[in-house]
């Protein structure tokens, strides 16, 4: 018997629930058909490197083409480009897909996968009269968008290769941040306009240091400021960017404003939705009987509290398309959950700021009611008599017991990643104290001989003992 | 009434437990007069600092050191330097001192905090008649060593300010790799001679690698011959290392064999001693009733398998002279184990390599006769598409279970610190797939979409698995 599995989406979720169902099927003795359907024309892209090829470090799409389409069918997938899934009938086991022609075909499953994605929040002042982006108006979320961005910072798409000199950015998230980094290492005058602080996955004492770092790199830095909308040319293209009065400049606007799950085919099918629009998986990442959905269309599971969040990054795209892969397949896996963990990067105008980030803000971990205690501790992040010790903040959120609740990074070359090391504490629900004891490595160039992760912990420790240093 | 404590030594050890004692006592409203003898004349300094000041990273031996007497003594410790303790009386509660003008004095105590510290291991050949140094040989251990070292490599202690051209260093370990690149970059012709594989606390494999980029930065690397002797010219100077027949040139010549416990107060006064001739405190640091032992002179238990271990470093001094402190101030605070994290790098001669390493060797993991099995992985350290991206080899250990026993990194920029990822989850006993399945973070700039440490988890967790990629 070959079993029919139809994924939907060729990302990073699809791909690995595809890779991960060949692979498993084969050790279990079982033969799967894997038909992949993909609505554009690339399958398995870093979306991430987008602002990197804007910079000009990437020299073009397909280094962005973690495989092409050509290498997944090689590994025994039925890839189908240019074809969207129009509809899905859970009781027939069918999806409808439109081709490349414009007509239409059921294809029958015996399981399917849903990996559709999200797609970008856009404001009806980005959009022009026929549907389409204002004229220097995008977002940054596809290689077309990429494609659009190099063009015009590069001056490509401008009559007689002029290059844009005034750039805003919508949204103070790391796509807005990584965006304005590329703008100004364009040489664009760059502002960014955000409704809260930079950053509003720090705390905001925390999101003030990307703020101030980002200004010292020369970034004009708005806060708490919601675009109302744009003003334009006479010939249509964006002149300026309006928000509470004020108007700014702008050859070119970036939209950072985030991304929601594009379920559409799943909701049309009645499966349920979350608060955030997604599909809600459980940890096997099933949806329906045969049903099965990973990546950005899905809310996931905060490990340590257990509430549904909606954090569409490719980690989890590919672990949980990987996790969806080895059940359909017979296999047994399961999805631990999210933290929250991330990083970012502003690297321009001699500024070199790194971000980390794990757990739920104050914010978010006290609108419940819990109590959170917290402390900011400025480190180096190597030994201080060392040539490359760089300032670090680290603050670190716990509950009054001492259980790890989040930990948020700022600091210079070598911060960011500095975060893992929390994050591997808190999977495992570690309480400072836990984090404050553990064997980090030690040498002058890489650390104090205290990690400054460590730091603030063994301090935030001290001080719930009531033994203040 | 006061409580007298007695701390024998005055670096990262014995000073943790001085401050801590005093703390803890303060929130227990305790009094106690805490005495700190110390036989050289400094206090609280970085030994893993020597060989970058050595290289001119750092410009002076101030530098080097945390905290001065001056600043030890305004936070209440009563510090007394050039004080040798020189006999142990346990029944009697007392320890004898001599003090800087020779006179011996009796001190008693309620506790005592041993942490005497460690010698670096010296063989017979680098000795002169007088039991000092042979001119031109030396270790890298104290600020002494290091001054000389400093005046040696620029010249100042040659007659005529002759600098030095050619070095050897003989060791492979951290201080012998962290030597070699302060030779090179001071512009010595460099050779590096060990009795084994270069950075033993590797798989021979991973060493290696090691080997491999010290080369190509320019040192001479000797594998598997022991020193047999020196030559010396007519005024009593090294002029060669002799070893397995083979004579190195050399005009000066460090020694990185690594340190051994000094505890000859401690075996004098009757306290048992282990394998590696250290003294074998419990998880609260304590060696006998009222007394304490913390840091370079202890033996510590590592963590997963409770094997007694000698990891002489600052990291685990740090934290067992504050769980003594803590301890015997009325607190209590238990020393979680050591997992043998460490890292180190080797950046010269256009070579930027980066060491970091957790858990027992394959060797050490399989001589009781447990199984391991390994894969080594090869990935980058930022998305392939990165200008910054740099390769990485990853090995993981683990048992067939899939219990991780130890990871060991070798890499361009970036690579070392990710050991404390792995670090952080074998301290909570984690398997490789928990650790292929951690919400780790991911930004082009940074990292593949997974971790390398990630990656080899995940394979490693596939091949157990039987599934093969």
């Amino acid at each position: 018997v070959v079993e029919r599995v139809v994924v939907v989406g060729a990302d990073a979720a699809g791909m690995s629930a595809a890779h991960q169902a060949l692979r498993v099927a084969r050790a279990h003795g079982r033969v799967l058909e894997v038909v992949v359907v993909e609505r554009y024309t690339h399958t398995s892209y870093s979306a991430c490197g987008i602002p990197y090829w804007m910079a000009g470090d990437v020299d073009s799409a397909d280094r962005l083409v973690a495989r092409t389409a050509d290498q997944h069918r090689a590994l025994g997938v039925d890839l189908r480009l240019l074809t969207s899934a129009v509809a899905l009938e859970l009781d027939a086991r069918t999806v409808t897909v439109q081709g490349p022609g414009g007509g239409t075909e059921q294809l029958g499953f015996d399981q399917l996968v849903l990996a559709t994605g999200a797609r970008p929040r856009t404001p009806a002042w980005a959009l022009a009269g026929d549907g389409g982006w204002v004229p220097g108006v995008r977002a940054v979320k596809t290689l077309d968008d990429g494609a659009a961005w190099v063009a015009a910072v590069t001056g490509r798409s401008a009559p007689g290769g002029r290059r844009p000199e005034r750039a805003v950015v919508v949204g103070g998230g790391y796509i807005g941040i990584e965006t304005a980094e590329a703008f100004v290492r364009r040489g664009l005058e760059t502002t960014l306009v955000t409704r809260r602080e930079v950053m509003s996955t720090l705390d905001p004492d925390m999101g003030a240091r990307v703020r101030q770092g980002m200004t010292a790199g020369g970034v004009r830095v708005v806060c708490s400021e919601e675009v109302d909308g744009l003003d334009l040319r006479r010939d249509g293209t964006v002149a300026a960017v309006r928000s509470a009065g004020d108007a700014f400049p702008a050859d070119v606007v970036a939209l950072g404003l985030g991304v929601e799950p594009a379920t559409g085919l799943a909701a049309g099918a009645g499966l349920p939705l979350g608060a955030f629009g997604g599909l809600l998986p459980d940890d096997r990442q099933r949806v329906a009987d045969g049903v099965w959905a990973a990546g950005d269309c899905c809310e996931s599971v905060e490990r340590l509290q257990g509430l549904r969040v909606y954090v569409p990054l490719g980690t989890h795209a590919n672990k949980q398309g990987r996790v969806a892969g080895e059940n359909l397949a017979g296999g047994e896996a399961r999805f631990g959950g999210v933290l929250g963990t991330a990083v970012t990067q502003f690297v321009a105008g001699g500024v070199h700021l790194e971000v980390g980030r794990t757990g739920p803000t104050t914010e978010q971990a006290t609108a419940g009611g819990g109590e959170v205690v917290a402390l900011v501790t400025e480190s180096t992040t190597a030994s201080g008599y060392m040539p490359q010790a760089a300032p670090i903040a680290v603050k670190v959120l716990a509950r009054p017991d001492g259980r790890l609740v989040g930990v948020q990074i700022v600091g210079g070359p070598g911060s960011a990643k500095r975060i893992d090391t929390a994050a591997a504490a808190m999977w495992f629900h570690a309480g400072v104290a836990d984090l404050a004891g553990m064997d980090l490595s030690y040498a002058p160039p890489f650390s104090p001989v205290w990690d400054p992760v460590q730091i603030a912990c063994r301090r935030l420790a001290d001080r719930l003992a009531d033994r203040p240093g």
